[in-house]
């Protein structure tokens, strides 16, 4: 392990992120808010930590990585941002605390929309759009992480999108990293931008439309009103969210064969078809069961059915309905929807579709070999071979993701929390949702768990956000051995 | 499949249990109640239709038996049993229709103990002594299966327990299926008959020592009182009772080789031990708690948690205290319990500590493999390394429990039942449990859940009894080809 080199890169991060500042410091100074001393305060306690620590750890260029630096890379350069990035909440007094602000911050960068500010709307409007701009840089983390850099360390069955490994979709996008990032960046940009114009022409002022559009495309879900988007009560802005969620739900990689003329392609991809189902059927579920229990109009069911399933399995958690008033079933659908997630390569959390699938192959194979038990069944997504080790990196992360989410549930109860609140809370935070049940329930938010309980919900939230082998890793003596 | 061959196996069963129904008459003509009647002709009904059954599918005797034939044999044999085993409450007046006594009949031959009864001392001696001697007679059945029938069968992870495989436990017991049936029934009424004097020692009637004897060693937790255990709130046999499911809770084989002379067998096992430190580790934790926040002394903290954890985690479900009023950290543990369960091998339900044993290093592994990718690492248990195929089918085993688990949970609530109490009793039924959260508390019972929730949990309970895969086959259209 080169830590020097490790530092290195990080402190690269620091400097860009204290570089990105410099936007939420513009819009401090349209908007002539209290926010243009706090921003340059951040900027540059940022940029010069950022700028010492390059200096002191300075290490020649290099071109060979190895998979244990990449995951120090990937998982103290997450926890650094989120350091640094709470500095503007820290320093524009939108909490009285540092804990509080590195909880936003890393909900922010890990794009889970978890909030624990209790009066949004207070709050002056440049920080609120750096609370949205964080979100999206992470999404832009998130793309390159899943698409470019877990397939090369082989994490959690994203070998799946190694260029050697005989699939639909990843052999036409370049194989080095910047240049896969650089494509992948672009279709986000163009998606971002044309789900602005969209939320313009639903009379949602330009302002709102940036943040809220900054933070659909992650699947994010932090709002700029208290009430998230059931705030507008707009028919049209929340049918173009669910539209534009659905899209950051489906894998980056697919939408640049979709602008590169293969229209077919949401429809040929194994993944994307299995996301798109499960969108509409779940839909149609809950809309019959919350028309028959809970609503007078059918098209009213649909709207707020629709928008709630989108954006919890997306992972992004907007709110436009109290979900916890619906009736039993379709509560329980909504908390499954938390585990399943979104499609691998996309910016959502949660379990991923491609991981749901391949597990319920392999049991459905499991149970055929007992009739046959010496037939040979290979698992097969697409028409092609998923190989043993990306079977086997998909039950395990599973099975972590699962065994995590148990123990850390009780460690959260521990601390005071009732049941319902730190099974669902600790459920969002891994899949980097957002709200949750209880009282952290989509009309809440996480102010009323205690500070050690949002340490635990921050080290959730970046174990989600980095496929929890990245940051569990860390946890293993043999990782830090020579 | 040889259809008859199966169906006369099955009537074999029936008539078996018919003539087990004497011993309860027995029962209702001393103690002079109403169950005389009721009960000749259960027995009359049973017989005779198992006759008329074994005689119209007459098949030559045959030694070779294959792995579908068995499946089918184990999973109709169970709910042949269970409707059958049903007559004496449906004739006896326990209940109004014939759901109800399904239910509670097939929650005592899974060993589950979830009943409908909603005033038990209301009901004759004679039908709430058959209500535990049928969970005595599950057990036994259980026995058997563990680890006679689903080894050879190939089922979840079983496999370990042939006598090919090495192992340290089970190549010491003789391994024809009747033989081993046989020493390890002699175990289990060696074990019966101790409790039954324990119990007696305590102060209670020799009508109850054997019922809850009857429902203990099969951890069944079928109660002859309202109250449960904490009927006799006696601080000797609460600990009679939590030492005797411990036993329970523990391979049986292992109890062979410990009457044997290997005294030192459950310390030098991997599972029982993991079992035991389990119980110790957890029960020390949830003491704590509930000494902080509900109890007064130490002691009665210690009592109460011990209790409900051995109750739950060996998966008898019998109450001493409401853990519902406990804090939230002890519910949570509790209701992890539930999916633990036992030993593989005992009489005990849930997940079995074997799998979870064999799941959580299978997660290690994998996170290790990040490190060293080329390291082929093989799953170790007590120093014999676990085939593919076994850990194949513990992953399997394991995911479908889950997915079952969500599924049904989504369905129940579907029915009206509240979020809580629906995969609450869901995650007990098939875990085979008895006392779940919400309405189906330890002080509650499944009077409350609507007649089509009961057949939803009639199915949890025998899949989960049956190791899933017995069940789920029948399901698959390949099952049933020639």
């Amino acid at each position: 392990m080169r830590w020097r080199y490790i530092i290195n890169t990080v402190s690269i991060l620091i400097i860009f992120l204290g570089l990105s500042m410099i936007l939420p410091l513009i819009c401090s100074i349209i908007y002539q808010d209290s926010g243009i001393i706090p921003f340059c305060k951040s900027i540059f306690c940022t940029i010069v930590l950022g700028l010492i620590f390059f200096f002191i750890f300075k290490y020649e260029k290099t071109d060979h990585i190895s998979a244990r630096e990449g995951m120090a890379i990937v998982a103290f350069g997450w926890i650094a941002i989120g350091f640094f990035g709470a500095l503007p909440f820290y320093f524009g007094f939108a909490f009285d605390n540092f804990t509080d602000a590195f909880f936003e911050s890393v909900s922010g960068f890990t794009t889970t929309g978890a909030s624990v500010m209790v009066n949004i709307e207070a709050i002056s409007k440049s920080v609120l759009f750096w609370r949205s701009f964080i979100q999206w840089l992470g999404g832009m983390g998130i793309i390159v992480l899943s698409l470019a850099i877990l397939p090369l360390l082989g994490v959690g069955g994203m070998q799946l999108y190694k260029a050697e490994v005989p699939s639909p979709i990843p052999d036409k996008l370049k194989p080095r990293i910047k240049d896969t990032a650089r494509i992948l960046w672009n279709v986000y940009m163009l998606i971002t931008v044309a789900e602005v114009i969209f939320l313009l022409f639903g009379g949602m002022s330009f302002y709102d439309s940036l943040c809220h559009a900054f933070t659909t495309m992650p699947t994010g879900g932090f709002s700029t009103k208290n009430a998230s988007v059931a705030h507008y009560d707009s028919f049209y802005i929340e049918m173009v969210i669910v539209f534009f969620m659905i899209l950051a739900g489906i894998n980056f990689s697919l939408h640049y064969q979709f602008l590169r003329g293969n229209y077919k392609i949401f429809g040929q991809d194994t993944e994307s078809r299995f996301f798109l189902i499960l969108v509409f059927v779940l839909t149609l579920i809950i809309s019959i069961d919350i028309y028959i229990h809970n609503y007078k109009s059918i098209i009213e069911a649909f709207r707020f059915s629709s928008f709630q399933v989108v954006s919890i399995l997306t992972t992004t958690g907007y709110g436009s309905a109290d979900y916890e008033l619906w009736s039993p079933m379709s509560q329980i659908i909504i908390v499954s929807c938390m585990f399943i997630g979104a499609s691998a390569g996309s910016t959502g959390g949660g379990m991923k579709c491609l991981r749901i699938m391949i597990y319920c192959k392999y049991c459905y194979k499991e149970l055929i070999s007992l009739i046959h038990p010496r037939a040979v069944t290979q698992i097969k997504l697409g028409g092609h071979v998923v190989s043993r080790e990306v079977v086997n990196s998909v039950l395990g992360f599973m099975g972590l993701f699962i065994g995590l989410f148990i123990i850390c549930s009780i460690l959260l109860a521990g601390m005071g929390v009732d049941i319902v609140t730190a099974s669902s809370a600790v459920a969002s935070a891994i899949g980097n949702i957002g709200p949750g049940l209880g009282l952290v329930g989509p009309t809440d938010n996480y102010f009323c768990i205690p500070a050690l309980g949002k340490w635990l919900l921050i080290w959730c939230m970046l174990l989600g956000r980095l496929e929890i082998y990245t940051i569990l890793i860390l946890l293993v003596p043999e990782f830090w051995r020579k």
